[in-house]
């Protein structure tokens, strides 16, 4: 007979201790293949519990493979050498996820945004009822593009705040802008020919890094007041180009609309021609309407539109859109629809409600006003500089560049910065190739994730740290 | 004074009615611009409701930029024109998220898993309890290569039940095995030379598309018994092959133990061969003990280890895990770690409970059983066909092949048998090159989501349509 001490005070049900117990004397051997387990009616009187209790136990023990039932006889060890066997280890510590900061005082990231907002209480509830509504088929494998509810609520999205026209089996979700740039670099081979990408200089380093690592030669693009500049363009051999008309990355200029429809015009001059818009922050313009996207008043099916929830949400919920003209739509579906989807239909379906049952414009407009307040306060402050700075592409976004008159190296003020607990971006690294002339040193001031009241303290110490330098 | 109707009958809070209320006179113009608005004290008199709520109604419109407070003057509408709108509508149909499936009586899927049996409560506990530890931090960008303790999670049942040794930076996570087989075929472009991919011929055609989607020449491989033959993977040029040793996909095949130190020789032979090991079902086998991991017996570094919890826990998840080589390792840090995670930190934080709670243990043991009793009567019920087919893949997986001793084509038989209600998948979908001699009708019978109580009445039925063509 088995004895088993039960702890009638531990968290763990009864029926579950039993079950742990003959678990482990199976895997460890004391309890042989092909041994005899005492009858329920036996243990239970012997154990003083439930006979309920026991069958529970020999259940969940049949159902995973230690123990058999064979009919009118009873209970028999299992074969049990080849079932799995993970062997416990504590949870993890979910502090251990929390990868350790640097401690800065003050961290001007360009790449963060406001995480203290994030509408966590409405993600938890649209989370519980997307469980709740126990609907299994949401662990199947989905439309490869993404499921239909979700691109609709965003082709209605970007339709009305965007301006963007697309039907919902133009847009292909997939987890990141980053990812969709990889597919789209992939869904180029099948364009007859693409000879070369186009870029602003300087730009975003990580789809310049896409494209080179995917073997297109990228072509880097002197920039104007008014954005890419076209004459160059139109000299270059390049014939898609990746631009980000709303909010130039990093320099922050928004392109106005006579350079918007040249961009169009160069476009539609040649069949194997086409723009990539990144829209990457268009969510937040503090000052006059914003722009509509280049999307929006392309006729020719010339554009490539390309969004994130990354800023306007959360970067870690990894979801991206991106919608496709006509032309490469039908090359996508004959050449690379069979990739699967890469975004799970769980945060498909939370972020569907999130957009349709209200939550996303109420959050925009709640974050819209809350970064608007740190960048007028940011650019208040940063008055203390007087002339000897420039600022630039402020009014949108979630950062401004800051130019520094001054002969110093730009290495060299971020590290003094940096010494007195100030983290810098510097402009320099988003170049593809140096400028020339050379620019004065220039950071990209973050303010989305500096909390509102020590902004001026920061600026004020950064102040102190760089005045002898300018 | 604004006139507001206040349903109290309503399941909106009084608060929201408001909000609701001057929100919408506010988009619709009917409150202009710099309209001034009742003070607080006012309206809640007015309306008879405490000022508190109406204190709470002001406090959302001020916090999304529909209303301005003026110190010492009161509350005035605001710009909104640049405001986010997004329609309201209705919330979609959960229901529209589920495809619409043609309504087979037996679908025999060789991809289906048995979703009735999905670990739903667990899975929803697991992720409430993500959601309630308030850790904002996971909503950030996590690494890039996957959650370190994820990683470590992996790292441990991989040891422990298929025999890998490796640590966990050597784990890559991503969003299915499609992406990381994308990713790995950008890794390639880094080893000098890869001269041609060799792969199964039958195989896992969606890794084929991948490799020549990505340019790589596919050189197909014929099988014997034992799996991939050696004298052509010699005389080929190919310097990296694909193969899935557990259980050869589609065919069922083992790979014994000496064609796998075959196998490992001949990448032993160049510093540039690597072996591709997918071992996409490995988790569920019903006869005898598993054979190790290739990687497991590689000391020389020269095995890429691919597996998914797509078969094991549900495809929707969309995780996935690669083992780097240290060679490779170092390739991917170097040229391709600028990618982000494709992986949500939420989804990663759940799968790490779920492993080292010792949940996923019991899933396996407990679906295997499962898995093992389809598998069982199905195989007994096969001899309804006597000695007109041969069987071949059984004992592991979700699937089994069955030959027919038949002249008629594949395609007819699976045409009959789907105009009958039953739904088959032909083997020959899966060549890459037809074979010579042509191959004989082959099927590939999965049964993981056949409920057991329908396995009888199936192959029944499926016995009725094809007894004429065999």
């Amino acid at each position: 007979m088995l004895t088993i001490h039960i702890d009638t005070h531990s968290s763990l049900p009864m029926y579950e201790q039993i079950y742990n117990y003959i678990k482990n004397e199976i895997r460890n051997g004391s309890l042989p293949y092909r041994y005899k387990l005492p009858s329920t009616r036996n243990l239970a009187s012997n154990l003083q519990v439930s006979r309920n209790t026991i069958d529970m136990s020999y259940a969940q023990l049949v159902s995973e493979g230690y123990i058999e039932a064979v009919p009118k006889s009873g209970y028999y060890v299992a074969m049990v050498s080849d079932l799995t066997h993970i062997s416990p280890k504590p949870a993890s510590d979910p502090k251990l996820l929390i990868k350790s900061r640097i401690p800065y005082r003050y961290d001007f990231s360009p790449f963060a945004i406001d995480i203290s907002n994030f509408p966590y209480n409405i993600w938890r509830k649209l989370s519980k009822n997307c469980m709740n509504e126990y609907n299994n088929d949401l662990f199947l494998l989905g439309n490869n593009q993404g499921d239909e509810s979700l691109r609709a609520a965003i082709g209605g999205y970007l339709h009305e705040s965007r301006g963007v026209n697309c039907s919902k089996e133009q847009i292909v979700i997939g987890a990141g802008a980053d990812y969709l740039l990889q597919l789209l670099a992939q869904l180029f081979q099948y364009v007859k020919t693409i000879n070369g990408i186009a870029m602003e200089n300087p730009t975003y380093k990580q789809a310049y890094k896409i494209f080179t690592g995917l073997r297109y030669l990228v072509v880097p693009m002197e920039l104007d007041p008014y954005g890419i500049r076209m004459q160059p363009l139109y000299e270059s051999n390049a014939n898609v180009v990746y631009v980000t008309p709303s909010h130039q990355y990093p320099l922050g200029i928004v392109m106005p609309i006579k350079r918007r429809m040249e961009l169009l015009q160069w476009a539609d001059k040649a069949a194997n021609r086409y723009i990539i818009e990144d829209d990457h922050d268009s969510e937040f313009r503090y000052k006059g309407k914003p722009i509509p996207s280049l999307q929006g008043i392309d006729s020719s099916g010339k554009v490539i539109y390309l969004g994130t929830f990354s800023r306007a949400v959360a970067p870690a919920i990894r979801v991206g859109y991106m919608v496709l003209p006509k032309k490469l739509l039908e090359l996508y579906k004959q050449y690379l629809y069979y990739y699967s989807s890469t975004v799970s239909r769980i945060d498909q379906n939370i972020i569907t409600h999130f957009i349709t049952d209200g939550y996303f414009e109420r959050h925009l407009n709640r974050m819209r006003k809350l970064y608007k307040g740190k960048h007028d306060l940011l650019v208040q402050c940063l008055k203390i500089f007087k002339d000897k700075v420039t600022i630039e592409g402020e009014n949108g976004g979630l950062h401004l560049v800051l130019h520094f008159l001054s002969n110093a190296s730009e290495k060299e003020m971020i590290d003094s910065a940096g010494n007195a607990g100030i983290k810098l971006y510097g402009l320099s690294e988003h170049y593809i190739i140096k400028p020339e002339p050379p620019a004065t040193p220039s950071v990209l001031l973050g303010y989305a994730n500096v909390p509102y009241e020590n902004i001026r303290a920061g600026i004020t110490a950064l102040y102190e740290v760089l005045k002898d330098y300018i």
